[in-house]
């Protein structure tokens, strides 16, 4: 008789937490929904500021016009974290053309990688030689590869349906490409747009040289995926053609820079840190409205939809919006590294930084106690069709907070058509649809909530 | 003992069938996503032809394109199914615009919904009574409706996830407004858009007269959400402001069309029929890509992702493109009353008419043993992100074949942006993303596969 009374009140109990988390959850989508703010964060900082390249005058309008938002929330703290940023520039437009037949020549739009250096001022032209990838330099050799240009062709493989795979195998082109042709004697780059779309957009990105010399640096440049096509099947016909580039692109002194972070301290745990975050800086082609504004004003959105609700935080929430994520990295590893220094202890970071499409889930860094917790709250996503639950990496901006007992998270949108714009110049305010974007506000939202409720899972937790 | 090998032997054979099937879905999806045909037909229907009102000389051009693009597939059998549907036409573009003071006027963004009757040559020129939804016209009765323009202002409720569940709770207003309007003596009507976006794109739409005699009908029009709230707000200020517009909309004689119906005849049921189809009829705004070229194009990719995976149908696979379905269903109704007369027996109907977009799954119209069946599919699906299975409509085209032995089935994509773009000037080939529709094409053809290779369950089945 015992023993059912208790079965009784236990099924009591995970019905009525069930109820009240299904309301709380229900209450987060309504407010987001019908008076988010992201969708008009995210104008402005697409249509007044636009494109935020670390060090840039609109990266400052960026670190203002966020803290200022954060300042009228009402939160317990809001402040600037300083960080020194590198600060690349990429000068006038680039311009390229290929010579097939002598006195004609074919335009075709690249654009500078991040951090490359600059063409002579008179541009350079020369031989190309086109690779499908960085491993099939070693078998061509300096022999054919000294005084050209490298072309690096390989296509995504539109097979793999995350395009984040695609973007995985062929991303190594455009990060190593250039230090690795410059050991055979390369005397410049040219890398196929890491797009999923044949179209005209030039995308740019990170490169690294790693330790080559500054003067032994080549110039690196991005061509549209239509336009490496063209490349290609031209040098096909015929092998001799010079291709010429100009780009004036320079790297400058670092300049002083900051993360931008508020929070909402927790009311039971304040010493437990949950983190939800997005990269402030983005490249500067477009207005970096998906990469990753969006991540930012969702971020943001969290903090006030818990608020709005009516939610009181058991734990502190931070939103913390990183600065360099996208040629550096300094603003995630400051954040840590001020972490370790103060002792903080941080349990849970959740990123944004995959566009503001249809979110569909979350990919978990985690141990598989905290893992196996998410995974019973599923139902309570179903009704707002979040269906993937799946471990794998969180962000770039939250990995370096990882230690044995963190949960790391990422919000996992709809990603077929995150490439078609990823670093070009339609990474614009357009692309984003307001609910799709709302709706990721509110999947972030409702995950925060749950973890600050039931808090994660320590590693050594005795059992029983 | 024996048990034992048994149990082995039907794991083996377990096995054995999930890796084929694992094998052939993702053989359908290579082939979709490197060399689909979709979105090359839909470029042709939508920058070629453009918007297909049934009976326009593009639904013509229509038919006779996408007959010839089957024609060149190789199937066993093409044909058309005549079919007489209205002929509708829009005339020279509305005009509208309210005044607020005298001698000032403001322009709104109208359309005329489809079926609608002109206004006088001059146009027409009323105070207007603004309405929440046509449950509110028998409270306000005659005396406050008599000689007005009624404007119906119910918004979408923006809080449910499916936007297809706001657009039913509005679209009365659209669909007999006018019908009811004219029982109190209201000399028009303009209808908020049926959009989840606040723009300025007027949305037309069927709508019907029910039994009003024709010279008792009034003009019905769309307003854009930006106009209609503009709108409302002025009333709010001055309910007693003139609204006028100006619409010269003409339902002409009914003209002969046709369904353009393809098949690959069943290699061992060659009676059991299988439908895939989508309506090639579009409204006359845009270009009608997502509301129905992109159903079209998924249906007749799917034959042919068949043809090109090495797939031999058991059954006779039908792509069907159904003719008049946005204001008429002629098309629908005309195929399923030749299957009557035919004594044909469907089994199975696929439809995709809910947008291009990146698909999550089906909804199904039939018995329980069917859809347990066909939730022991799902891990099939999970590669490739498809995680709705539910029971619920599948669309209207293939509604006319129901019966208690049909299993209907209907594509779910990602619904978040299709009201945006519904019906309005802007459903046009560039919002349909090109791996979204391949995808979508990829995820019918593998539903069809299954159903092909393990058969619709009857529901008079002798168990055991």
């Amino acid at each position: 008789m015992r023993k059912i009374y208790i079965l009784f009140f236990l099924v009591s109990m995970v019905s009525f937490a069930q109820t009240a988390d299904e309301a709380q959850l229900r209450k987060i989508y309504d407010v987001s929904l019908t008076n988010g703010k992201a969708y008009d964060w995210l104008n402005h900082l697409s249509n007044q500021i636009g494109g935020r390249l670390s060090g840039s005058m609109q990266a400052q309008q960026a670190v203002d016009y966020t803290k200022a938002q954060l300042d009228l929330l009402g939160l317990d703290r809001v402040w600037l974290q300083p960080v020194m940023v590198p600060k690349w520039v990429r000068g006038t437009p680039e311009f390229a053309y290929f010579e097939s037949t002598p006195g004609t020549s074919t335009n075709v739009p690249i654009c500078a990688l991040g951090g490359s250096v600059a063409t002579k001022p008179g541009g350079l032209k020369a031989n190309l030689i086109e690779v499908q990838g960085v491993e099939e330099l070693a078998s061509l050799g300096r022999e054919k590869i000294e005084g050209k240009i490298v072309f690096f062709n390989r296509p995504f493989d539109q097979k793999l349906i995350s395009t984040f795979d695609a973007y995985a195998g062929c991303v190594d082109q455009r990060y190593i490409g250039a230090a690795e042709a410059s050991k055979y004697g390369a005397v410049g780059i040219i890398v196929r747009s890491m797009s999923s779309r044949l179209d005209d957009l030039p995308h740019t990105g990170a490169m690294s040289y790693g330790e080559i010399p500054v003067k032994d640096r080549i110039p690196a440049a991005a061509i549209s995926t239509k336009g490496a096509n063209l490349l290609s099947t031209t040098l096909k016909l015929n092998a001799d053609i010079k291709f010429y580039f100009k780009q004036n692109c320079v790297q400058l002194e670092d300049v002083k820079s900051y993360n931008v972070i508020g929070e909402i301290t927790g009311s039971k745990y304040p010493n437990e840190i949950m983190v939800v975050g997005g990269h402030l800086d983005s490249w500067d082609l477009g207005d970096g409205s998906h990469d990753d504004g969006a991540g930012c004003v969702q971020s943001m959105d969290v903090l006030r939809l818990l608020k709005e609700t009516g939610y009181k935080p058991l734990r502190t929430i931070r939103v913390v919006l990183f600065m360099n994520e996208e040629n550096g990295l300094r603003g995630g590893n400051e954040y840590a590294k001020v972490a370790t220094t103060k002792k903080e202890n941080h349990v849970f970071a959740l990123e944004s930084d995959a566009g503001g499409f249809t979110p569909r889930g979350f990919s978990f860094d985690c141990s598989d106690a905290n893992f196996e917790m998410i995974k019973g709250w599923e139902d309570l996503f179903e009704p707002y069709l979040i269906h993937m639950f799946v471990r794998g990496e969180s962000g770039a901006d939250i990995d370096p907070l990882k230690n044995s007992e963190i949960l790391l998270a990422g919000l996992r949108p709809d990603l077929q058509r995150y490439f078609d714009h990823h670093h070009a110049a339609n990474d614009t305010f357009e692309h984003v649809n307001k609910r799709e974007l709302q709706m990721g506000a509110a999947t972030m939202a409702s995950l925060v909530y749950l973890v600050d409720k039931y808090g994660v899972i320590p590693s050594k937790k005795i059992k029983g």
